[in-house]
């Protein structure tokens, strides 16, 4: 696992900061559990408010929480001005978004001075069963000097 | 543009009533606004609730619009008895998702017994101005037999 | 369908020269056979050279041809300095690439400063048959002053 | 990581038969490195028959190794009469592909009745320098009783 140095000490700051603005995680009931240099986790429970038309969790949903994972995976290692966009993703359902909970674990693939390359899981937790739902590969930007893209 | 014939006459309404029971559709504001043979729109109005830290629509409610819509045109093509389930899909960014509303247009590829692939523009509507924002392409599975995954 | 003005007028020659180094191009036996502004095609006959196990041209190869040419269709509107690289890209493979010949239509989506995002659909070509076999969506990367990436 | 239990105990030989009928591979002097359950490696030296327009491998024969890779990695697992298939995949490019060779590393994620997922890093190899070059993720189709399409 190759490990990463941030650029900004007080990025984990920066980084709940930012996630606190994220209008759509407070709607989804997404919080942010667990946030070192170059990994993020994100839990989200699975409701009815985030459902498909099965009763699981809504592929839409489940790839929010792992885009936001990916996106301040990357975010975290960012100079402290920089601002972070996600330029694209890609994600696998590999299984039914059952039971209790979903938890986003992201971590920095490559850490580019423009572009950063972050992969996710997205785990189901029911009691103490956990199975990989969902697998993320995302493309995030560092924009700089762009006014309103701070954060 | 492929033209294509629905196996179930009555697919229109099995799309909205499907449609209805997508609590997270709910939760973001997103209506169905058109429903043809292998072509789906929803729109969702950008509000505070679905933004990023930018006040931008986020790119996880963006990407489930445009999943929906990929799922309920690939859905309106399917037997009367099947379920419809994303496999993946894959989503460029391509603009900010700013102004009043986001309407993602999908329509089928291919279809196919199993697996069907779509793509999905999604605009951004500001007054008069409208802008596409992101672009999605995705694979569906038709499920048969499967207990719990029926519409 | 969006136009677009290239910045430098000499686009077709600098297109030309840059596929013409691309060794794995002539190892495919692949050719450029239409080069706009915004929009390259590229065809490559299915030998045995460029086969899977089926007989069917392999899925690498399509691709080749398909990033080659997302990749030229972006260059066709990038600076006269500018240098392209693939970031990444997606494809879905939507039948079997059989046939005399393989065509990929590339085209822009979106030309930014620094990223463009391209679509291309292949075509397999049997007599006066013409099928559309794969689709891909690309991002592109323009580098300036990168000594060894030019062109 | 997650162990696999092929149903077929001759799976390694039906892997080895299938990759020699892959003409593209032995165009592209692509060696089959490593076979074990679920798990796949393939080797390609890096030369100007390769290459792209900087003399780089080209990002179609970086996919095109990743692809069997991902391929294999999954048929190694199907029953003995099953033929595999690519349904689509996404490689994200994170460093010029240059060096002595390129080994494409496949393992399964996922291993389904009808869909797996597979994931595949590609790393170049130049003297003891090992560096991971890019990321695939991919989705394969296991096909049963298709006249043409086994193995």
């Amino acid at each position: 696992m190759t490990s990463f140095t941030p650029s900004d000490p007080e990025f984990a700051q920066r980084v709940r900061d930012s996630f606190a603005r994220q209008g759509l995680m407070a709607t989804l009931g997404a919080r942010l559990v667990r946030v070192e240099a170059g990994e993020v986790d994100i839990e989200m429970p699975i409701t009815p408010g985030v459902s498909q038309q099965h009763g699981f969790a809504h592929a839409g949903a489940v790839a929010a929480i792992a885009d936001s994972a990916c996106g301040y995976a990357a975010f975290s290692l960012m100079p402290a001005d920089g601002g972070v966009l996600a330029v694209e993703f890609k994600i696998n359902l590999m299984a039914p978004a059952a039971g209790e909970s979903l938890i986003a674990r992201a971590r920095v693939i490559r850490a580019g001075r423009t572009l950063s390359v972050c992969q996710a899981d997205v785990d189901s937790i029911n009691g103490d069963q956990v199975r990989t739902v969902a697998m993320m590969m995302a493309t995030i930007m560092t924009v700089r000097d762009r006014p309103g893209v701070q954060g």
